[in-house]
């Protein structure tokens, strides 16, 4: 099991030793994707929906708006007792996949959601994995391969190697701002087609931790592929609403598979995921997402909704924020005005600071970073001399880990090694967030760039 | 995979087919242990801290008692930018922990918990399956056996059986009031060995779906069978605040072991569950949960962190919960009075249903029902007519199944087939939950007695 992002901060953490004088009053936690944790402020209108959901009485008070109060008593007619406290269908209720389903509908400019195709889940998380436990069948040769981009999130090589499937590895192009390239992954189809049977195709767009946001004619490109291979896609799409490159535009795969006609729509099996925790509204502790799935044979479906039984239902607080996220003030509303202020505040904010740490890391010797065009982290190529190299060796550690061990203890700035996710051999590259505060985050870069010129001096 | 419990529900609902008239008005769901679907009311206290935490700006109001806010703040205080969004340790937040180990240390009278040993999780069932998936190894003769009670909760079947581990069923006593003999233990154990390596032994406490209370001599015989066979203990305790009868009484597994002394407590590794789930919360949506796990060698726990790193966290609003649970008001805080009257109304409400339901069952002809002792769960013996077994037989369904099916169809009740649960060859029972309020539960038992014997004629 390879660990998530956050455990190598705990490592760090470790490894720093207690009581030891540092050279830094505060460790910055870059390493994880923590929005409210780097001081970002929750979407009013989220919490008072789920506040007033909590503790029904406030219904009565006249400090909620209107637009809350209607909210609210929605997601409780559709509670059993009209209470959070009790459980929902395994599938999650039906009001919230109801309006998962029209804002699916509305992003994709009207290609019909079927709210019996939505599940909702605890974080994205559990979809992915409970999607991956489906489709993992077989022995030697004919065990279940699953693509996965290189650099990957570390959830896909953990949940593929839990449920003992086949890791099958396509690149992305970095030379390329991190395209997803169809010649590479038939490559890796056609290796992987020895040793396994390759059925499932992950991507993840916007791309973690690479951030680039992938084009129509790519993912046009990917679903014909994915047609001809008789490949699963897994959409996940979780940073959706994070996009900042000018020119970059969220495509849904769900959207393009659509528009490429019946042949596509009527075949190609797709599963695609979103989630509370990121977007404006950083919500990673209620555990709330979904999951769209589209095609699915009647009877895998009986077994899918078997499996999420076990797990009894989603977190219902969360369910009733994923409702938000779906279905936020509308013009007209009393919170609207509020809720578009905060909105723009939050995704400007991280706007801003992508161009910033790219234009920062681009101008540190040794350093190169692809546009951020979405999601919100900085995945930027480090130069490592070969003397440093060697000491790592002889530490028995990664390259790239010994890199960020040093800038954790002389900076107390923690970010995670390339070799979490992956990348090509003799690469290196840290996976940093971009969600301190624009300030901190100012001072955050200068002290990287100081410490990787030292640290070019130092191994020269 | 076994379905669960509530599963059944939604199979009998389709297996009612829609827009056919049935001779009833309502579908009673008896099926699953959702108490405030039942009608049963939050405790005020615990929805308070949890709005405090979830919206902060109501820290401010006078509404909000002062001992709910000072809770609120020390949760909030635990999390991170003060935030329920932000993700948590995988572990769960410092504080809870904290205040879980506290409660265990009050509840076995200051046998010492360590908040290192406490792992928050999403419900009980989140912990079950994360240990059982530690423990489970092996192929062939060598694969772990997992010792389970028959009647068991699905939930065990389920897990065993999704990670291909063997399921050894011990069967427990239904003419001795569901008890567990450790004889029984030791034949089970014995004929396993066999065909696998039993590792592990599941203990239900008080049981369901049987409901009985495992008596202090009981607990310390599992001990030190435990101990002998060096199997690793899961004690589900979920049902710890649901004790009814006369002279029974909650033991936890931890602190007999720890009363049977140093060579038990140092040796025999227990892993014990809680939840928001049960008690007198029924607080089954927050999906909160802890799980104490003692004895654990320290390279397993390392595993263990690490896969459940790959879930990131528990819901944090249903860590919230959790720390409600066991943090509730104290005498001399403002919000006691209340707390304890909700509570107590609660739980008297239960006993009372309790003994109202062995009772009516017990004057049912071909119905045995043993004392409710804890839980909040009925399983009785019911008796079916061979013609009925044939019948069933005919439709390619368990007869109890068949018997279930009827009821249903007849009266709207819908409650789960003993066959659901495991029963000893030849025998046939039901479960169902005692949570409808008083009035109705006296309906609906009229009701099953009335379907019961013109059951019995028909098929005489």
């Amino acid at each position: 099991v390879t660990p998530k992002a956050g455990g190598w901060s705990r490592a760090c953490f470790v490894g720093l030793g207690i009581g030891i004088k540092k050279p830094f009053t505060e460790v910055i936690k870059a390493n994880i994707g923590d929005a409210h944790a780097m001081g970002q402020r929750p979407i009013t209108f989220l919490r008072q929906v789920v506040a007033l959901c909590t503790y029904p009485n406030l219904l009565d008070s006249p400090s909620f708006p209107e637009d809350a109060k209607k909210r609210a008593r929605r997601i409780l007619q559709g509670c059993g007792g009209n209470s959070l406290g009790s459980y929902t269908a395994s599938q999650g209720i039906n009001c919230i996949r109801e309006d998962v389903a029209s804002y699916i509908e509305r992003r994709d400019g009207g290609v019909p959601a079927d709210p019996d195709n939505i599940y909702l889940t605890t974080g994205a998380s559990d979809g992915i994995s409970a999607i991956l436990k489906i489709l993992i069948s077989g022995d030697g040769k004919s065990r279940t391969g699953v693509m996965i981009p290189i650099p990957q999130y570390p959830l896909y090589s953990a949940a593929i190697s839990e449920l003992d499937a086949i890791q099958v590895n396509y690149y992305l192009d970095e030379e390329n701002c991190w395209a997803l390239n169809v010649n590479e992954l038939r490559r890796a189809l056609n290796e992987a087609k020895a040793y396994c049977n390759p059925k499932v195709l992950c991507i993840i767009n916007p791309g973690n931790p690479t951030g680039q946001v992938q084009s129509r004619k790519c993912i046009e490109d990917v679903i014909h592929f994915a047609w001809e291979e008789k490949l699963f896609l897994l959409a996940d799409e979780v940073y959706q609403d994070n996009v900042y490159s000018e020119g970059c535009q969220f495509h849904s795969f769900k959207k393009i598979l659509y528009e490429m006609g019946p042949e596509y729509y009527n075949n190609v099996e797709l599963a695609s995921f979103h989630s509370t925790s990121k977007g404006y509204m950083g919500e990673c502790g209620y555990r709330g997402g979904y999951m769209e799935v589209i095609n699915l044979h009647p009877e895998i479906k009986g077994q899918l909704v078997k499996l999420l039984s076990v797990r009894l239902c989603p977190p219902v607080s969360g369910q009733a924020a994923m409702d938000i996220v779906v279905n936020p003030p509308v013009p007209g509303e009393e919170s609207y005005a509020q809720f578009i202020k905060e909105k723009e505040s939050v995704l400007n904010n991280l706007a801003k600071k992508a161009k910033l740490t790219e234009d920062m890391f681009n101008k540190i010797p040794g350093v190169h970073c692809n546009p951020l065009q979405g999601a919100m982290y900085a995945f930027p190529r480090i130069f490592i001399p070969s003397k440093a190299i060697e000491e790592a060796k002889a530490h028995k550690m990664a390259p790239d880990m010994f890199y960020c061990m040093k800038l954790l203890e002389e900076t107390g700035i923690c970010v995670v090694p390339g070799s979490g996710f992956g990348q090509r051999e003799g690469t290196y590259h840290f996976r940093m967030t971009i969600l301190p505060p624009v300030e901190k985050l100012k001072i955050l870069l200068e002290k990287v760039k100081d410490f990787h010129i030292k640290f070019l001096e130092k191994y020269a």
